[in-house]
């Protein structure tokens, strides 16, 4: 008998549920689109039916927990949610002790930029390395690092995230609702805002002639067929990516930066500016420092939250840091 | 026979030694001007006579180790300087080693921001907290990190450069060779630019206009005495360290924001400014954040060095992490 965890991403958009194994292999996997109108209640019967279905779906495993992954700001020492910005009446909710009392093996909460930085960094692209950024670019900005190595957490395990330091005093309206920062530049929806503005103003320009809105997968697809302004706004978007991920290089000193999400479906465009970027303007000390591309892609998260429950079943000299803290 | 470790706080225009005990007292404390032209040789002579005299003004105690506290950013795992701005001849010069040949007892050396950090740790205003960022706001801005009860190192022990996190794309000069740094805008140095540049073109200041050169204290003077200008420049500043402190605040999620160096002096007129900035602008779950004076001062980064020798001499299980990076 096998063991497994059971790894489940809570976004905005989708519940994603797996059965992942100890070398972070997803052995079964589930996704729906979020109830989000329903209400605290209605994504815990989400989540539980996913798990009934997973578990239906494989042998008969031993699981060692569970790890769930949700948007932040989230205290999880407390395991309860003040405010979930993309999931409606999660309003003081005790989340971690009411899906606790849906289970019968531990449950672990997990702030979800840092569950994605726990997948890249136990089975992804940060394997083996004591000190890692994870930036995710997606919608919004976040992120979660690994320091010394030790799963950096903060007060109320709310860390990293690093999509709401400021880049511009005063500058665009944040989603956060505070301006200039990180998210409002660099992140994928940024990115798209400004081509549709940019493609407006220009008539050398193919992006957003065809009456359909534009999206950020088009401005690749124009800049490499040559357009013009796609390529400006790319290396833009490349040179903002590096100005943030330079930031947080003199801030943590990691060995590696890890990108993911949407926007790093494109990093083989994006990869050469941002280091251009941190080769010319890191500290000297820094100048080495690699940005890589995420190699779980949309699992990280699903992955990091499953890596979690075996981290926490059994933990080692390197792990107890981990557990330590719940 | 009681216990005291050695602290040195070498910087680029002063050496400060101390004896300092198990309870972060300064038993004897010394400080000359760093002969920072004569290359490293005459730096760790200077270093070796400083602590000469300290231990000849004490009764016999025992040395558990010395912990030298060193501008950054330098490689305190290999403890080679590659290069020290403030400091000449350091070029690939192998610190830690030749201070080891200089003394029988054990040496940690550690970048400065991180060694005051510890400092108010250990013995100041972040005592009992396991997280907690230390900001020091002077000729220029750097930093330490105190995350889940552990001292934040990240690769070669690098981390915490807190100054050099970009606020504004190609903004001010920085020292450190990049544009639109923290530093360039918050420190003493950059205030003090300002506060010339803006009295100069005004004529409803007295600041600036008794021929003498102007330095923050004069404005803060000036402010006091009701000068609007003054007070203007003051908020103003109060205003980019809050910025810096949220960015940071939602980086780290501290406990608290600790902030020393020259500027902390003035901190009764500048808190009120930077709490407003969090309690306004920072994510609602961090909002009761609190930004405090460093307690120990300018001994702040001394202290600390002292407290690294006493942290490696005799690992607890608290500060096993410590002493393991090493």
């Amino acid at each position: 008998m096998h063991q497994v965890a059971i790894g489940i991403d809570l976004g905005g958009t989708q519940v994603r549920a797996a059965l992942v194994d100890e070398r972070g292999n997803i052995v079964a996997r589930m996704e729906e689109q979020t109830e989000a109108h329903v209400g605290p209640e209605g994504v815990l019967s989400q989540i539980s039916g996913l798990v009934d279905s997973l578990l239906a779906t494989s042998k008969l495993s031993l699981v060692v927990g569970i790890g769930v992954s949700t948007p932040g700001p989230i205290d999880t020492v407390s395991g309860v949610a003040r405010d979930i910005p993309t999931l409606s009446g999660f309003a003081d909710f005790p989340l971690k002790a009411e899906l606790q009392r849906q289970f019968a093996f531990p449950v672990c909460l997990e702030n979800d930029g840092i569950a994605a930085a726990i997948g890249e960094w136990q089975f992804g692209a940060g394997r083996g390395l004591a000190n890692l950024v994870y930036v995710t670019v997606s919608t919004g900005i976040g992120g979660g690092v690994i320091a010394d190595g030790r799963v950096l957490r903060g007060r109320k395990g709310m860390a990293a995230h690093v999509g709401h330091m400021s880049v511009m005093p005063n500058g665009e309206i944040c989603p956060c609702g505070n301006k200039g920062c990180f998210e409002a530049y660099g992140s994928g929806t940024a990115f798209t805002k400004r081509a549709r503005a940019r493609a407006a103003d220009s008539h050398e320009t193919r992006l957003g002639k065809d009456g359909t809105a534009l999206h950020s997968r088009d401005v690749f697809a124009a800049g490499r067929g040559g357009d013009f302004l796609a390529n400006l706004l790319i290396d833009e978007e490349a040179e903002i990516l590096g100005r943030g991920f330079v930031s947080l290089i003199h801030i943590f000193s990691p060995d590696v930066v890890i990108m993911g999400g949407g926007l790093s479906h494109e990093f083989d465009r994006l990869r050469p500016g941002i280091q251009e970027y941190v080769a010319r303007w890191a500290m000297p000390a820094f100048k080495d420092v690699s940005v890589v591309r995420a190699a779980l892609g949309q699992n990280s998260g699903l992955v990091g939250a499953a890596a979690l429950a075996f981290l926490a079943d059994r933990p080692s000299k390197e792990t107890l840091a981990l557990v330590a803290h719940r």
